[in-house]
């Protein structure tokens, strides 16, 4: 199977990731030879534009997965559990944007720049992070080349997009029943988020956390191989359309200057330092929306503590923390040829014969990471 | 001369703070006898609404302070500088909203519930704490019955109304622009706040600290006579109308349990704990709009530090972030019968016999605190 033109699946294709993710695959001229648009039975009919002309959205079936190379799933956690198996069965790597897998042993969480070897060890499925994981981890992979990583402490200002499209609607239109004056609907979150900033994100835990607070800890954990970092989330939607940001307290092993923590960042991949502050240059969600890159901002030294930086991100959430980062591990997987896994994958036992053939992972000489046997 | 019935000068009537102020003088039965209210010669000639009846506005000037016994100013660190000195030359206690003498070693900066004894060292200004330090300084006074803090890192989440009616104004306006397709006037912030966040408030430091983040610090050490307690604040600024929030790290010198907290924070005058988080019931600047409490509420044990507890804080800016807090002053001041001050006041040297006679602080046999002699 050649790996230069995939029949590519996208699974929640008319939601706010689907929709970026169908313009990115255009826009950075992936080598597609064919989408297959899937949603739910509500968005099953629409038509999407892709590359001047239009692609028809189907209900999501199992059976869509057939000669279907890769298969990006940006739904439910009840769809990623429902269809991810079956299109492994039938042959595809699954790239799954939810929560349903991340925290398997054996599916590695990547972000292409922080622990790209990971992919090299899947067994059909790799999971994206959360969209607030994905920054933070590669604010904290470049600053470990300058020293060692011993706490974090983080506050979010979440976007509404993250919940997805529906939650971009209803900020929309309460915003403008406030501005006049109207009383508003309140369906996708249990306050209003116009004008107004929740402390919750995802439901709360037993100890007071919420489950997005506890994600960004255990993927943030797996992606950097450091199960035991100390870590605490508040995490906060904010009313925003599109972008996340973060202001984080960062404890290291020793004294780090800014100058020194702005030299790791500035020479990581995929961060871009913003950090002007007299001329009120710093990330903003309303600059990193729609761009590639993370943006990382008032880096200073940490008053409160002898060994501590504190900086501040932006990220578009629908690009580098979904869609984007999606891509970015079909572009690893594809640069280590290993769209097929390991040769072992249980996952693969029952499937053999109903998709292409696969592809020992690491045939092309890559030398294998550090990662764990999944 | 009764503490009774007071002459009441507000400087600053017109804005976001003195429109509450004036609000809750009559909502809280204040024992008002005449209101002076000034503004700049631009809103001067306006009439504000007061009990009943219409209060007329004036361009602030030096002599209009004479037989007024309170002034209240809410204006620029400028005029502050400008008028202060020349109501105490004329006997007014003057209640500064500013961070003009929030510094000085011989103004108090004053929360009543933190350090009401404060206010017996005046020498004629007492300052109230920037907005975002005075919620702080409540949960951290309340916690301190428990164990001793040892470290404090913030990230705020600020309205506009902190700026003033101006940053009201154009909030509105852009979210109008912007949900109608328009372009947008930007006109009080280096950048939209509209549908954004900005990780700036107030200029910038050396060392990459804007003047809001070291304000906090500073103004929370003085208050809680620890000087050099260690905090780091990040300041932000959201598209909220009124009331600032804040996600806090807190370290103590013992492990602190969520429920140990709990129970010092729901003794704590004018705190109130909104924490009931699976019932998504916690703190919320919605909520906390009108309201006089600061309300606390996600309180759990933090997870990354064996002695620390995370919490979020909610508070009316224009409240208990300024005008409640500086009328509670009021009402501190004549409970200790101090509304003369100190009679070795320096700054009243000048002033004798131009205004009412003082009292001397203490002489209705209040004991004294443990206060710094100014």
């Amino acid at each position: 199977m050649s790996t230069h033109h995939l029949n590519i699946a996208i699974v929640g294709a008319t939601g706010a990731v689907g929709r970026v993710a169908m313009q990115l695959l255009e826009a950075r001229n992936h080598p597609v030879s064919h989408i297959v648009a899937m949603a739910s039975a509500r968005s099953a009919g629409r038509k999407l534009p892709y590359n001047g002309s239009e692609v028809l959205v189907a209900e999501a079936a199992p059976e869509l997965f057939h000669s279907v190379d890769v298969a990006f799933i940006s739904a439910s956690s009840a769809v990623s559990r429902e269809l991810a198996p079956e299109a492994v069965k039938l042959g595809a790597l699954v790239i799954d944007d939810g929560s349903a897998f991340r925290m398997e042993p054996d599916v590695p969480l990547v972000v292409p720049e922080v622990n790209g070897e990971d992919v090299e060890w899947h067994q059909g499925i790799i999971s994206i992070p959360n969209c607030t994981t994905t920054p933070l981890v590669m604010a904290l992979r470049a600053l470990e080349k300058a020293a060692t990583v011993e706490r974090v402490t983080v506050a979010t200002y979440q976007s509404v997009s993250g919940t997805g499209a529906a939650a971009q609607l209803e900020l929309y239109q309460q915003s403008q029943a406030i501005l006049a004056g109207r009383s508003y609907q309140q369906n996708v979150y249990p306050h209003r988020i116009a004008f107004n900033v929740l402390p919750q994100v995802d439901d709360f835990l037993d100890g007071g956390y919420t489950v997005e607070e506890q994600k960004m800890v255990n993927e943030s954990r797996k992606i950097l191989h450091a199960p035991h970092l100390p870590m605490s989330a508040t995490c906060v939607r904010v009313p925003v359309q599109v972008s996340h940001s973060e202001a984080a307290h960062i404890e290291f092993n020793r004294p780090l200057s800014a100058s020194e923590a702005r030299a790791a960042l500035e020479t990581f991949p995929g961060l871009a330092v913003v950090d002007d502050p007299t001329r009120s240059v710093y990330p903003m969600p309303h600059h990193a929306e729609g761009q590639d890159d993370v943006f990382v901002g008032r880096i200073r030294e940490d008053a409160s503590h002898p060994r501590g930086i504190a900086l501040w991100l932006a990220c578009d959430n629908l690009r580098k923390g979904a869609a984007l980062n999606a891509l970015q591990i079909l572009d690893e997987v594809v640069r280590r040829d290993c769209l097929g896994g390991r040769p072992t994958s249980p996952l693969y036992s029952k499937g053999e014969g109903q998709g292409p053939p696969k592809q020992g992972c690491g045939s092309n000489g890559v030398v294998r990471g550090d990662a764990p046997e999944g």
